[in-house]
C-alpha cells in the first residue's frame, strides 16, 4: 500500500535528541534533561486521589463528547479566578489534550487549501497538523525586538486564520493586552479566524498572561492540563469557542474522538482542587529561571529574550555556530546535557538557535549549568 | 468567525436517543438501555489495580508516540494466542482509541479527494471522519443474503481504499476466511488500500473471527480495548500496519496526538492480564444473545441476521414502519426501552431498520424484552 502525500510530515528533531539521550543513559551515563517540554513531576496528589476513588465507584465509560459538565464548569470558574472573566461553561469543550483541540479547531474553521499564519519560532505541531489536514501553514518570521511574537504589520494578506501562543514555545515571551488586542483587531477586520494557544498560562514570572477571552468572544482559546497542572501524559485539554460554534465542535468531536479520556477527566477534576500543589511547582520554575538567566549569559549564551512564562529559554547561538544541531549533539556527547536545536521551531533560522528547558528539579538545573559552563570554557579556550 | 464546509458533519441520531432517555430518567422513569454500544461494566479489576499501583510510582508523563513497548509486545502476543499469528511487535501502534487509529490510518493512506468504500449499514463515524479529512466516503449497500457484508462484485471502480468491519456494527455478522480473503485479493489486485476494523474481536458466539493479518501483511488492522476489554471511556486502541508504514504513522502520531493517554495504556497492560474477567462478560452476552434471538422473532422482529459477534442485533422493520426514528421514539416513550433507529448506520435504508444492543445485564435484557413484547402486542391489536 502506498502512503498519502499529506503523510509526509517532518520528524521532530527533539525526538532524536531524546532518543540519543536515552541511549546514553542505557549505556550508563548520567544525562541532564534540558530538552523535554514537560515537568519531571506527575499529576497533583488531589488528581490521583480523585481518580483512585472514582475508579472503584463507576465504570468510567464514554462521557458525552464535550466532556464532563462538572469539569467544564470547573474550568469556567478558573477563568473567573485567573482573569476575572465571566464565562458561560457551555462554551468550554474538553479535548484529548491540546493536540485534540488543534485538530478540532482546524477542522471546524478551515477547509482544505486554507492558509493559516503562525509565528516562527513556534510549536512545530501547528505546521504539521495543518499540513496533515491539507491546510497551508504560513510562517511569520518574528523579530527579537518584538520579543519573538508576531505584530499586525507582519500579518500577510490572504490568511484564513492566525494562531498565536502566549507565553510562546520556545520563547516563553508573552503578548500583553495591547499587543494581543492589536492582533485580534487586525484579524477581525480582515475576516481572519483567531486562535490563541494559552497552554502555559499559570506558569509566569511577573505579570499574569492575558487571555484572548478578555478582549473578544469571537476567538478560539486552547489550553490544557499538561503544563501548569503537570499532567502531560494524561491527554486532557480544553478549548473555549464562540457560542455558535459549540454544536459544530460537538459533532466533529463525537465522530473524531467519541470523548476525551474519562479517567483523565476525573483526574483533571481533582487537579482543579490541587492548585496549591501546582503553584509550588511554579516556585521551582521561578528559581530555575533565575539561575538560568544569571548563568547562561556568563557561560556564553547571552542573546536571549528573558521569558515571561513557560519553562524555556530560546537562545540565538549564531555567534557560536552555523549548525545548532551539531552543537547540541556535541553538548550531549561531551557535556551530558540534552538540549534542543531550534530547527523544530524555526525551519529557516533554527540552525542558529537552541532551546533550553528548565522544567526539571533545581538540582538538575544547577548541575546542567555547571556542565554547560565547563563545555563552553573548553570551547572558548580552543578558539 | 465562520465554520468550514467540512465541519458540516451529520449528528449521531443515537446521541439524541441517549439524550431523550436521560431526560426520561431525570423525570423519574426507569429506562432499559438497548441503544448504547458499550458494556455496563468497567475496566477489569486487573486494569484498575495496575493503574492504582503505577500512578503512585511514576509521573505518567508522555510516552513515546507509538505507545509503551511493553503494551505493544503484549498485543503482539495476543495475536499469537487468538489467531496463531506471529506478529512483529514493532508493527503494533497504540492509539487514542480506535477513533485515533482511524484518523491516523486515513491521514497516512489518503489525500484530499480520495475515495474510500464502506459497507452500509456500518459504523457512522467512518463516513464522518473521512469527510472531515476531505476524503469521499463511498457507501456500498450490502445485502441480507450476504449477511450485510460487502462482496467483491459490489466494490465500485475508482476506489483508493476499502474499510470493512467483522464482526460488523450494527449487524454483528462476520466475514469468514474465504470472504475476507476475496475482498483483500480484489483490493490488492486493484491497488486499493485495505483497512480491517476488528474492534469486536473476542466477543463471538461460535467460530472465532478471522483477522486480516492471517491473510496478508499489506493491510491496516484496527482494534481497541473498548469492547472485549470493556474499557470504552479509557480511549486506548491499537493498529497493526505494514512494516514500512510504521515510521510514517509515528510522525503523524507525534504531531497529532503526542502519545495515547499514559494512564489508559497502563490500565490496558493490566487488562491483558485480566482476560478471564473479560471472557466472563462474553458469557453474559452469550446468554443475552440467546434470549434476544429466542424472543425477538416471537415479538414481531423476525427479519434479523443472527449475529456472529459483537452485541447488536440489526432488524429490518419495513413491515412495521416507514419511519424507524418515529417508531424508536414511541418505544422509548411508551415502553421505556431505548433503541436506535438505523439511520446512523445506513442513510438510505435506515428508515426501515433498528439496532438493538444487548451489552447490558441479562436482567435488563429480560425486562427489555418483556416491555418490547407488551408494546408490540398493543401495537398489533390496534391494526
Amino acid at each position: 500500500m502506498k502512503t498519502s502525500r499529506r503523510s509526509e510530515v517532518d520528524p521532530f528533531i527533539v525526538m532524536d535528541v531524546m532518543e540519543a539521550a536515552r541511549a546514553h543513559e542505557e549505556a550508563g551515563r548520567h544525562i541532564i534533561h534540558m530538552e523535554v517540554g514537560q515537568p519531571a513531576t506527575g499529576a497533583p496528589n488531589a488528581a490521583r486521589a480523585k481518580l483512585a476513588q472514582e475508579m472503584e465507584q463507576g465504570p468510567l465509560g464514554y462521557t458525552v463528547a464535550l466532556g464532563l459538565p462538572e469539569l467544564r464548569k470547573g474550568i469556567a470558574a478558573l477563568y473567573q479566578d485567573w482573569y476575572g472573566v465571566r464565562l458561560d461553561w457551555r462554551r468550554v469543550v474538553i479535548t484529548p489534550g491540546s493536540s485534540g483541540a488543534f485538530i478540532l479547531a482546524f477542522t471546524a474553521l478551515f477547509d482544505a487549501g486554507a492558509k493559516v499564519g503562525l509565528g516562527e519560532p513556534g510549536y512545530p505541531s501547528y505546521r504539521q497538523i495543518l499540513s496533515g489536514l491539507d491546510i497551508t501553514p504560513v510562517g511569520i518570521q518574528t523579530q527579537m525586538e518584538n520579543r519573538l511574537q508576531p505584530v499586525p504589520s507582519e500579518i500577510p494578506d490572504g490568511l484564513d486564520g492566525l494562531i498565536v501562543a502566549s507565553p510562546g514555545n520556545p520563547s516563553g515571551t508573552m503578548l500583553d493586552r495591547e499587543a494581543m488586542g492589536a492582533l485580534i483587531q487586525t484579524c477581525q477586520d480582515r475576516g481572519v479566524s483567531f486562535i490563541s494557544d494559552e497552554i502555559y498560562h499559570g506558569i509566569q514570572y511577573g505579570t499574569r498572561p492575558v487571555t484572548a477571552l478578555e478582549l473578544s468572544d469571537d476567538v478560539y482559546v486552547i489550553n490544557s492540563f499538561s503544563k501548569f497542572f503537570s499532567m502531560t501524559g494524561w491527554r486532557v485539554g480544553w478549548m473555549v469557542v464562540p457560542e455558535d460554534h459549540v454544536r459544530v465542535i460537538e459533532r466533529i468531536a463525537q465522530n473524531f474522538f467519541i470523548c476525551p479520556p474519562h479517567a483523565a477527566q476525573v483526574a483533571a477534576l481533582g487537579a482543579l482542587e490541587g492548585r496549591d500543589e501546582c503553584q509550588a511547582l511554579v516556585d521551582v520554575y521561578t528559581e530555575n529561571r533565575r539561575l538560568m538567566l544569571d548563568e547562561l549569559p556568563k557561560i556564553g549564551f547571552d542573546r536571549i529574550a528573558p521569558p515571561d512564562g513557560a519553562f524555556y529559554i530560546y537562545a540565538d547561538v549564531s555567534e557560536l555556530t552555523e549548525d545548532s544541531r551539531a552543537l547540541c549533539a556535541r553538548i550531549l556527547d561531551e557535556a551530558g546535557v540534552a538540549v534542543t536545536p531550534g530547527l523544530d521551531f524555526d525551519p529557516k533560522r533554527g540552525h542558529q538557535t537552541m532551546r533550553f528547558s528548565y522544567a526539571r528539579s533545581t538540582e538538575d538545573i544547577r548541575e546542567g549549568l555547571r556542565r554547560l559552563s565547563a563545555f563552553m570554557a573548553a570551547e572558548m579556550s580552543q578558539k
